[in-house]
Protein backbone atom coordinates (compact mmCIF):
# COMPACT_ATOMS: atom_id res chain seq x y z
CA UNK A 1 0.00 0.00 0.00
CA UNK A 2 1.47 3.20 -0.69
CA UNK A 3 2.25 6.53 1.23
CA UNK A 4 0.19 9.50 0.43
CA UNK A 5 3.42 11.01 -0.40
CA UNK A 6 3.85 7.82 -2.78
CA UNK A 7 0.35 8.50 -4.32
CA UNK A 8 0.41 12.53 -4.77
CA UNK A 9 4.17 11.78 -6.86
CA UNK A 10 2.47 8.91 -8.93
CA UNK A 11 -0.13 11.68 -9.53
CA UNK A 12 2.27 14.00 -10.60
CA UNK A 13 1.25 16.51 -8.02
CA UNK A 14 3.65 18.47 -5.83
CA UNK A 15 2.44 19.96 -2.82
CA UNK A 16 2.62 24.42 -3.20
CA UNK A 17 4.28 26.23 -0.75
CA UNK A 18 1.28 28.33 1.36
CA UNK A 19 1.91 32.07 1.88
CA UNK A 20 1.47 32.83 5.20
CA UNK A 21 -1.70 34.85 6.33
CA UNK A 22 -0.95 38.36 6.39
CA UNK A 23 -3.79 38.78 9.07
CA UNK A 24 -4.26 37.37 12.59
CA UNK A 25 -5.16 34.18 11.94
CA UNK A 26 -3.53 30.86 10.61
CA UNK A 27 -3.43 28.21 8.19
CA UNK A 28 -4.01 24.78 10.68
CA UNK A 29 -4.86 24.94 14.14
CA UNK A 30 -3.97 21.72 15.77
CA UNK A 31 -6.45 20.26 19.28
CA UNK A 32 -5.33 16.83 20.67
CA UNK A 33 -6.26 14.70 17.56
CA UNK A 34 -7.75 17.16 15.50
CA UNK A 35 -6.50 19.52 13.05
CA UNK A 36 -8.81 22.57 12.04
CA UNK A 37 -7.89 24.00 8.45
CA UNK A 38 -8.76 27.52 6.91
CA UNK A 39 -10.58 28.13 4.05
CA UNK A 40 -8.13 27.60 0.98
CA UNK A 41 -8.99 29.64 -2.11
CA UNK A 42 -7.44 28.06 -5.92
CA UNK A 43 -3.92 29.61 -6.96
CA UNK A 44 -3.29 28.83 -10.09
CA UNK A 45 -0.12 27.81 -11.28
CA UNK A 46 1.13 30.97 -12.46
CA UNK A 47 -0.10 32.24 -9.27
CA UNK A 48 -3.25 34.28 -9.75
CA UNK A 49 -6.24 33.36 -7.89
CA UNK A 50 -8.84 31.74 -9.98
CA UNK A 51 -11.89 34.28 -10.01
CA UNK A 52 -15.78 33.89 -11.02
CA UNK A 53 -18.83 33.00 -11.09
CA UNK A 54 -20.33 29.46 -11.27
CA UNK A 55 -23.20 29.61 -13.57
CA UNK A 56 -21.90 33.15 -15.17
CA UNK A 57 -18.63 33.04 -16.50
CA UNK A 58 -16.77 29.34 -15.00
CA UNK A 59 -17.41 25.76 -16.42
CA UNK A 60 -18.27 23.10 -14.17
CA UNK A 61 -15.08 21.47 -15.37
CA UNK A 62 -12.65 24.80 -14.39
CA UNK A 63 -14.82 24.77 -10.74
CA UNK A 64 -13.73 21.06 -10.17
CA UNK A 65 -10.01 21.51 -11.33
CA UNK A 66 -10.08 24.84 -8.72
CA UNK A 67 -11.71 22.88 -6.28
CA UNK A 68 -8.70 20.27 -6.44
CA UNK A 69 -6.36 23.03 -6.48
CA UNK A 70 -7.90 24.13 -3.01
CA UNK A 71 -7.54 20.30 -1.45
CA UNK A 72 -4.13 20.03 -2.95
CA UNK A 73 -3.52 23.46 -0.69
CA UNK A 74 -5.11 21.94 2.12
CA UNK A 75 -3.15 18.66 2.41
CA UNK A 76 -0.14 21.79 1.98
CA UNK A 77 -1.27 23.35 4.87
CA UNK A 78 -2.11 19.68 6.92
CA UNK A 79 1.72 18.70 5.83
CA UNK A 80 3.50 21.66 7.13
CA UNK A 81 1.20 21.27 10.67
CA UNK A 82 1.53 18.10 10.81
CA UNK A 83 4.96 16.55 9.17
CA UNK A 84 3.87 13.37 8.00
CA UNK A 85 1.07 13.07 5.70
CA UNK A 86 0.41 9.40 6.83
CA UNK A 87 -0.89 10.33 10.28
CA UNK A 88 -3.85 11.86 8.50
CA UNK A 89 -7.50 11.27 8.50
CA UNK A 90 -9.98 13.87 6.82
CA UNK A 91 -13.29 13.47 8.58
CA UNK A 92 -15.06 16.71 7.46
CA UNK A 93 -15.11 19.20 4.41
CA UNK A 94 -17.04 22.16 3.59
CA UNK A 95 -17.31 23.15 0.14
CA UNK A 96 -18.37 26.28 -1.19
CA UNK A 97 -19.21 27.96 -4.21
CA UNK A 98 -19.33 31.50 -5.66
CA UNK A 99 -22.11 30.74 -7.72
CA UNK A 100 -25.30 32.53 -9.81
CA UNK A 101 -28.65 32.05 -7.55
CA UNK A 102 -30.11 29.64 -9.59
CA UNK A 103 -26.56 27.34 -9.74
CA UNK A 104 -27.43 23.38 -9.71
CA UNK A 105 -24.19 21.35 -9.42
CA UNK A 106 -22.13 22.95 -6.49
CA UNK A 107 -21.78 18.42 -5.65
CA UNK A 108 -19.90 18.58 -9.20
CA UNK A 109 -17.53 21.14 -8.61
CA UNK A 110 -16.85 19.87 -5.10
CA UNK A 111 -16.18 16.25 -5.81
CA UNK A 112 -12.60 17.61 -7.46
CA UNK A 113 -12.10 18.29 -3.92
CA UNK A 114 -13.27 14.71 -2.11
CA UNK A 115 -11.82 13.29 -5.05
CA UNK A 116 -8.35 14.11 -4.77
CA UNK A 117 -8.40 13.50 -0.71
CA UNK A 118 -9.54 9.68 -1.42
CA UNK A 119 -7.05 9.85 -4.14
CA UNK A 120 -4.30 11.09 -2.23
CA UNK A 121 -5.05 9.31 1.37
CA UNK A 122 -7.21 6.29 -0.01
CA UNK A 123 -10.38 4.81 2.41
CA UNK A 124 -8.88 7.22 5.06
CA UNK A 125 -10.03 10.15 2.39
CA UNK A 126 -13.16 9.73 2.40
CA UNK A 127 -14.66 12.14 4.51
CA UNK A 128 -18.50 13.57 5.71
CA UNK A 129 -18.95 16.91 3.27
CA UNK A 130 -21.78 19.79 2.51
CA UNK A 131 -21.20 20.95 -0.92
CA UNK A 132 -23.21 24.55 -1.18
CA UNK A 133 -23.68 27.90 -3.04
CA UNK A 134 -21.99 31.33 -0.66
CA UNK A 135 -23.27 34.64 -2.62
CA UNK A 136 -19.65 35.55 -2.69
CA UNK A 137 -16.18 34.55 -1.79
CA UNK A 138 -12.97 36.34 -0.98
CA UNK A 139 -11.34 38.34 -4.37
CA UNK A 140 -14.33 36.64 -6.07
CA UNK A 141 -12.35 33.48 -6.00
CA UNK A 142 -14.55 30.11 -7.80
CA UNK A 143 -14.21 28.55 -4.92
CA UNK A 144 -13.14 27.62 -1.63
CA UNK A 145 -12.74 24.94 0.30
CA UNK A 146 -12.77 24.28 4.76
CA UNK A 147 -11.94 20.87 6.38
CA UNK A 148 -11.23 19.16 9.74
CA UNK A 149 -8.33 16.52 9.56
CA UNK A 150 -7.74 13.69 12.23
CA UNK A 151 -4.59 13.20 13.17
CA UNK A 152 -2.95 9.62 14.45
CA UNK B 1 -38.10 8.38 30.61
CA UNK B 2 -38.26 7.63 26.87
CA UNK B 3 -35.52 6.66 24.19
CA UNK B 4 -35.41 8.81 21.46
CA UNK B 5 -36.44 5.67 19.65
CA UNK B 6 -39.75 5.44 21.78
CA UNK B 7 -39.56 8.92 20.84
CA UNK B 8 -39.63 8.80 17.26
CA UNK B 9 -42.33 6.03 17.66
CA UNK B 10 -44.61 8.71 19.30
CA UNK B 11 -43.87 11.51 17.03
CA UNK B 12 -45.30 9.13 13.98
CA UNK B 13 -41.82 9.32 12.62
CA UNK B 14 -39.78 6.26 10.73
CA UNK B 15 -36.56 7.38 9.34
CA UNK B 16 -35.56 7.32 5.77
CA UNK B 17 -33.58 4.74 4.27
CA UNK B 18 -30.83 6.82 3.00
CA UNK B 19 -29.68 6.62 -0.70
CA UNK B 20 -26.00 6.23 -0.19
CA UNK B 21 -23.83 9.31 -1.95
CA UNK B 22 -22.90 8.29 -5.57
CA UNK B 23 -19.10 10.53 -5.05
CA UNK B 24 -16.43 9.83 -3.07
CA UNK B 25 -17.50 10.98 0.56
CA UNK B 26 -20.00 9.38 3.12
CA UNK B 27 -22.84 10.70 4.99
CA UNK B 28 -21.43 10.14 8.46
CA UNK B 29 -17.53 10.14 9.48
CA UNK B 30 -17.25 8.51 13.25
CA UNK B 31 -13.79 10.31 15.06
CA UNK B 32 -13.30 9.23 18.50
CA UNK B 33 -16.57 10.29 20.19
CA UNK B 34 -17.47 12.71 17.60
CA UNK B 35 -19.37 12.03 14.28
CA UNK B 36 -19.67 14.41 12.08
CA UNK B 37 -22.85 14.40 9.29
CA UNK B 38 -22.84 15.21 5.83
CA UNK B 39 -25.10 18.36 4.87
CA UNK B 40 -28.84 16.67 4.30
CA UNK B 41 -31.52 17.78 1.61
CA UNK B 42 -34.92 17.74 2.40
CA UNK B 43 -36.65 14.17 0.30
CA UNK B 44 -40.31 14.81 0.46
CA UNK B 45 -42.54 11.33 0.85
CA UNK B 46 -43.03 11.21 -2.77
CA UNK B 47 -39.13 10.89 -3.20
CA UNK B 48 -39.01 14.40 -4.79
CA UNK B 49 -36.34 17.19 -3.42
CA UNK B 50 -38.07 20.28 -2.21
CA UNK B 51 -37.09 23.00 -4.02
CA UNK B 52 -37.29 27.07 -4.59
CA UNK B 53 -36.30 29.81 -2.40
CA UNK B 54 -37.32 31.31 0.52
CA UNK B 55 -38.97 34.98 0.40
CA UNK B 56 -39.55 33.74 -3.41
CA UNK B 57 -41.67 30.75 -3.78
CA UNK B 58 -41.50 28.81 -0.77
CA UNK B 59 -43.74 29.91 2.58
CA UNK B 60 -42.11 29.83 5.89
CA UNK B 61 -43.87 26.99 7.06
CA UNK B 62 -43.23 24.29 4.06
CA UNK B 63 -39.54 25.75 5.19
CA UNK B 64 -39.67 24.53 9.03
CA UNK B 65 -41.54 21.69 7.51
CA UNK B 66 -37.93 20.58 4.90
CA UNK B 67 -35.59 21.42 8.08
CA UNK B 68 -37.55 19.06 9.65
CA UNK B 69 -37.03 16.69 7.31
CA UNK B 70 -33.59 17.48 7.07
CA UNK B 71 -33.45 16.29 10.84
CA UNK B 72 -34.58 13.24 10.41
CA UNK B 73 -32.33 12.26 7.78
CA UNK B 74 -29.57 13.05 9.87
CA UNK B 75 -30.53 11.25 12.97
CA UNK B 76 -30.85 8.26 10.37
CA UNK B 77 -27.31 8.89 8.92
CA UNK B 78 -26.14 8.58 12.27
CA UNK B 79 -28.42 5.60 13.64
CA UNK B 80 -26.65 3.66 10.41
CA UNK B 81 -23.12 4.66 11.36
CA UNK B 82 -23.75 4.31 14.98
CA UNK B 83 -26.42 2.22 16.02
CA UNK B 84 -28.02 3.15 19.24
CA UNK B 85 -29.79 6.49 19.20
CA UNK B 86 -29.64 6.62 22.83
CA UNK B 87 -25.79 7.29 22.93
CA UNK B 88 -25.89 10.67 20.84
CA UNK B 89 -25.98 14.10 22.04
CA UNK B 90 -26.27 16.93 19.13
CA UNK B 91 -23.42 19.51 19.67
CA UNK B 92 -23.48 21.84 16.28
CA UNK B 93 -26.20 22.39 13.79
CA UNK B 94 -25.44 24.82 10.73
CA UNK B 95 -28.53 25.10 8.96
CA UNK B 96 -28.36 26.46 5.20
CA UNK B 97 -31.56 28.13 3.53
CA UNK B 98 -31.75 28.91 0.01
CA UNK B 99 -33.51 32.36 0.38
CA UNK B 100 -33.82 35.66 -2.04
CA UNK B 101 -31.55 38.10 -0.91
CA UNK B 102 -33.81 40.37 1.35
CA UNK B 103 -35.01 37.47 3.39
CA UNK B 104 -34.64 37.59 7.27
CA UNK B 105 -36.43 34.50 8.68
CA UNK B 106 -33.39 32.00 8.42
CA UNK B 107 -34.01 30.93 12.55
CA UNK B 108 -37.39 30.40 12.00
CA UNK B 109 -37.00 27.77 8.97
CA UNK B 110 -34.00 26.32 10.99
CA UNK B 111 -36.31 25.74 14.05
CA UNK B 112 -38.26 22.66 12.06
CA UNK B 113 -34.18 20.80 12.80
CA UNK B 114 -33.74 22.19 16.22
CA UNK B 115 -37.74 21.37 17.37
CA UNK B 116 -37.06 17.92 16.00
CA UNK B 117 -33.63 16.96 17.40
CA UNK B 118 -34.93 18.17 20.96
CA UNK B 119 -38.47 15.90 20.47
CA UNK B 120 -36.49 12.93 19.71
CA UNK B 121 -33.14 13.05 22.24
CA UNK B 122 -34.75 15.41 24.80
CA UNK B 123 -32.06 17.83 26.54
CA UNK B 124 -29.68 15.96 24.64
CA UNK B 125 -30.78 17.33 21.60
CA UNK B 126 -30.23 21.16 22.21
CA UNK B 127 -27.27 22.03 20.42
CA UNK B 128 -25.56 25.23 19.56
CA UNK B 129 -26.39 26.64 16.03
CA UNK B 130 -26.10 29.29 13.17
CA UNK B 131 -29.03 29.32 10.41
CA UNK B 132 -27.72 31.60 7.57
CA UNK B 133 -28.68 32.29 3.95
CA UNK B 134 -27.04 30.61 1.07
CA UNK B 135 -26.75 32.12 -2.61
CA UNK B 136 -27.62 28.29 -3.64
CA UNK B 137 -28.17 25.33 -3.01
CA UNK B 138 -27.55 21.93 -4.54
CA UNK B 139 -30.20 21.25 -6.75
CA UNK B 140 -32.20 24.41 -5.91
CA UNK B 141 -33.22 22.24 -2.62
CA UNK B 142 -35.09 24.88 0.07
CA UNK B 143 -32.73 23.83 3.25
CA UNK B 144 -29.69 22.29 3.84
CA UNK B 145 -28.79 21.03 7.18
CA UNK B 146 -25.96 19.62 8.54
CA UNK B 147 -24.42 18.58 12.22
CA UNK B 148 -21.84 17.49 14.69
CA UNK B 149 -23.02 14.73 17.21
CA UNK B 150 -21.36 13.18 20.05
CA UNK B 151 -21.54 9.36 20.87
CA UNK B 152 -21.16 8.29 24.37
CA UNK C 1 1.51 38.06 30.98
CA UNK C 2 -1.95 39.54 31.73
CA UNK C 3 -4.88 37.29 31.82
CA UNK C 4 -8.17 37.94 28.85
CA UNK C 5 -9.76 39.81 31.75
CA UNK C 6 -6.75 42.08 32.53
CA UNK C 7 -6.89 42.29 28.42
CA UNK C 8 -10.34 43.28 28.22
CA UNK C 9 -10.42 45.68 31.01
CA UNK C 10 -7.20 46.95 29.33
CA UNK C 11 -9.05 47.69 26.13
CA UNK C 12 -11.77 49.01 27.80
CA UNK C 13 -14.38 46.29 26.72
CA UNK C 14 -16.97 44.85 28.99
CA UNK C 15 -18.86 41.14 28.07
CA UNK C 16 -22.70 42.00 27.50
CA UNK C 17 -25.28 40.74 28.68
CA UNK C 18 -26.33 37.86 26.20
CA UNK C 19 -30.25 37.61 25.55
CA UNK C 20 -30.68 33.73 26.25
CA UNK C 21 -32.21 32.51 22.56
CA UNK C 22 -35.69 32.24 22.39
CA UNK C 23 -35.57 29.01 20.41
CA UNK C 24 -34.69 25.19 20.95
CA UNK C 25 -30.65 25.82 20.50
CA UNK C 26 -28.30 27.04 22.94
CA UNK C 27 -25.34 29.92 22.98
CA UNK C 28 -22.66 27.29 24.14
CA UNK C 29 -22.08 23.83 23.83
CA UNK C 30 -19.39 21.66 25.64
CA UNK C 31 -17.95 18.23 24.54
CA UNK C 32 -15.41 17.07 26.24
CA UNK C 33 -12.47 19.34 25.64
CA UNK C 34 -14.20 21.87 22.81
CA UNK C 35 -16.72 24.46 23.08
CA UNK C 36 -19.38 24.51 20.46
CA UNK C 37 -20.25 28.31 20.16
CA UNK C 38 -24.11 29.57 18.11
CA UNK C 39 -23.16 32.27 15.47
CA UNK C 40 -23.52 35.56 16.89
CA UNK C 41 -24.83 38.63 15.32
CA UNK C 42 -23.81 41.93 15.94
CA UNK C 43 -25.55 43.73 18.84
CA UNK C 44 -25.05 47.59 19.09
CA UNK C 45 -24.64 49.77 22.19
CA UNK C 46 -28.28 51.09 22.26
CA UNK C 47 -29.48 47.46 21.59
CA UNK C 48 -30.02 47.64 17.99
CA UNK C 49 -28.52 44.93 15.65
CA UNK C 50 -26.56 46.29 12.69
CA UNK C 51 -28.07 45.36 9.51
CA UNK C 52 -27.23 46.58 5.75
CA UNK C 53 -24.92 44.58 3.52
CA UNK C 54 -21.74 45.12 2.43
CA UNK C 55 -20.86 46.76 -0.98
CA UNK C 56 -24.27 48.08 -1.16
CA UNK C 57 -25.21 50.74 2.28
CA UNK C 58 -22.21 49.01 4.82
CA UNK C 59 -18.95 50.08 5.05
CA UNK C 60 -15.72 48.02 5.19
CA UNK C 61 -15.01 50.17 8.70
CA UNK C 62 -18.32 49.44 10.06
CA UNK C 63 -18.13 45.64 9.44
CA UNK C 64 -15.15 45.62 11.22
CA UNK C 65 -16.55 46.88 14.00
CA UNK C 66 -19.60 44.69 13.18
CA UNK C 67 -17.62 41.43 13.44
CA UNK C 68 -15.69 42.71 16.32
CA UNK C 69 -18.86 42.89 18.52
CA UNK C 70 -20.03 39.58 17.60
CA UNK C 71 -16.23 37.60 18.62
CA UNK C 72 -16.80 40.08 22.22
CA UNK C 73 -20.38 38.24 22.45
CA UNK C 74 -18.84 35.02 21.55
CA UNK C 75 -16.06 35.69 24.24
CA UNK C 76 -19.37 36.26 26.50
CA UNK C 77 -21.49 32.97 25.70
CA UNK C 78 -17.82 31.46 25.97
CA UNK C 79 -17.26 32.46 29.75
CA UNK C 80 -21.13 32.49 30.60
CA UNK C 81 -20.56 28.57 29.78
CA UNK C 82 -17.07 27.84 31.50
CA UNK C 83 -16.30 30.55 33.40
CA UNK C 84 -12.41 31.48 33.27
CA UNK C 85 -11.37 33.09 29.98
CA UNK C 86 -7.47 31.66 31.04
CA UNK C 87 -8.94 27.78 30.29
CA UNK C 88 -9.77 29.02 26.72
CA UNK C 89 -8.03 28.65 23.03
CA UNK C 90 -9.84 29.61 19.96
CA UNK C 91 -9.53 26.72 17.24
CA UNK C 92 -11.87 27.81 14.14
CA UNK C 93 -13.85 30.75 13.29
CA UNK C 94 -16.35 31.12 10.43
CA UNK C 95 -17.09 34.68 9.79
CA UNK C 96 -19.81 35.17 7.55
CA UNK C 97 -20.42 38.38 5.74
CA UNK C 98 -24.33 39.63 4.81
CA UNK C 99 -22.84 41.28 1.58
CA UNK C 100 -23.12 41.75 -2.74
CA UNK C 101 -22.83 39.26 -4.69
CA UNK C 102 -19.82 41.56 -5.98
CA UNK C 103 -18.33 42.26 -2.78
CA UNK C 104 -14.24 41.12 -2.47
CA UNK C 105 -13.33 41.81 1.15
CA UNK C 106 -14.66 39.32 3.59
CA UNK C 107 -11.40 39.20 4.82
CA UNK C 108 -11.17 42.79 5.54
CA UNK C 109 -14.06 42.81 7.85
CA UNK C 110 -13.96 39.30 10.01
CA UNK C 111 -10.25 40.54 11.06
CA UNK C 112 -12.66 42.30 13.23
CA UNK C 113 -13.27 39.22 14.90
CA UNK C 114 -9.86 37.70 14.48
CA UNK C 115 -7.99 40.56 15.96
CA UNK C 116 -9.99 40.84 19.18
CA UNK C 117 -9.42 37.29 19.76
CA UNK C 118 -5.88 37.48 19.60
CA UNK C 119 -6.14 41.28 21.54
CA UNK C 120 -8.03 39.02 24.28
CA UNK C 121 -6.62 35.88 24.31
CA UNK C 122 -2.73 36.52 23.26
CA UNK C 123 -0.93 33.29 21.25
CA UNK C 124 -3.95 31.32 22.30
CA UNK C 125 -6.61 33.76 20.10
CA UNK C 126 -4.75 32.91 16.78
CA UNK C 127 -7.09 30.18 15.07
CA UNK C 128 -8.42 28.62 11.67
CA UNK C 129 -10.71 30.79 9.64
CA UNK C 130 -12.78 31.08 6.75
CA UNK C 131 -14.23 34.30 6.08
CA UNK C 132 -16.93 34.40 3.53
CA UNK C 133 -20.22 36.13 1.91
CA UNK C 134 -23.75 34.76 2.47
CA UNK C 135 -26.61 35.74 0.33
CA UNK C 136 -28.72 36.75 3.14
CA UNK C 137 -28.18 36.82 7.19
CA UNK C 138 -31.26 36.46 10.12
CA UNK C 139 -33.12 40.11 10.31
CA UNK C 140 -30.49 41.15 7.26
CA UNK C 141 -27.17 41.53 9.67
CA UNK C 142 -24.38 42.54 8.69
CA UNK C 143 -21.88 39.65 10.03
CA UNK C 144 -22.45 36.67 11.83
CA UNK C 145 -19.55 35.10 13.48
CA UNK C 146 -19.50 31.27 15.12
CA UNK C 147 -16.24 29.68 16.68
CA UNK C 148 -15.36 26.40 18.13
CA UNK C 149 -13.10 27.17 21.42
CA UNK C 150 -10.97 24.43 23.26
CA UNK C 151 -11.12 24.25 26.98
CA UNK C 152 -8.31 23.66 29.04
Amino acid sequence: MRTPEERLTALGLVLPDLAAPTDTYVPAKPAGQFLFLSGQTPHRADGELAVGKLGVDVTLDEGYRHARLCALQLIAAARASVGDLSRLTVLKVFGMVNADPGFKDHPKVINGASDLFVEVFGEKGRHARSAVGMGSLPHQVTVEVEAIFHVD
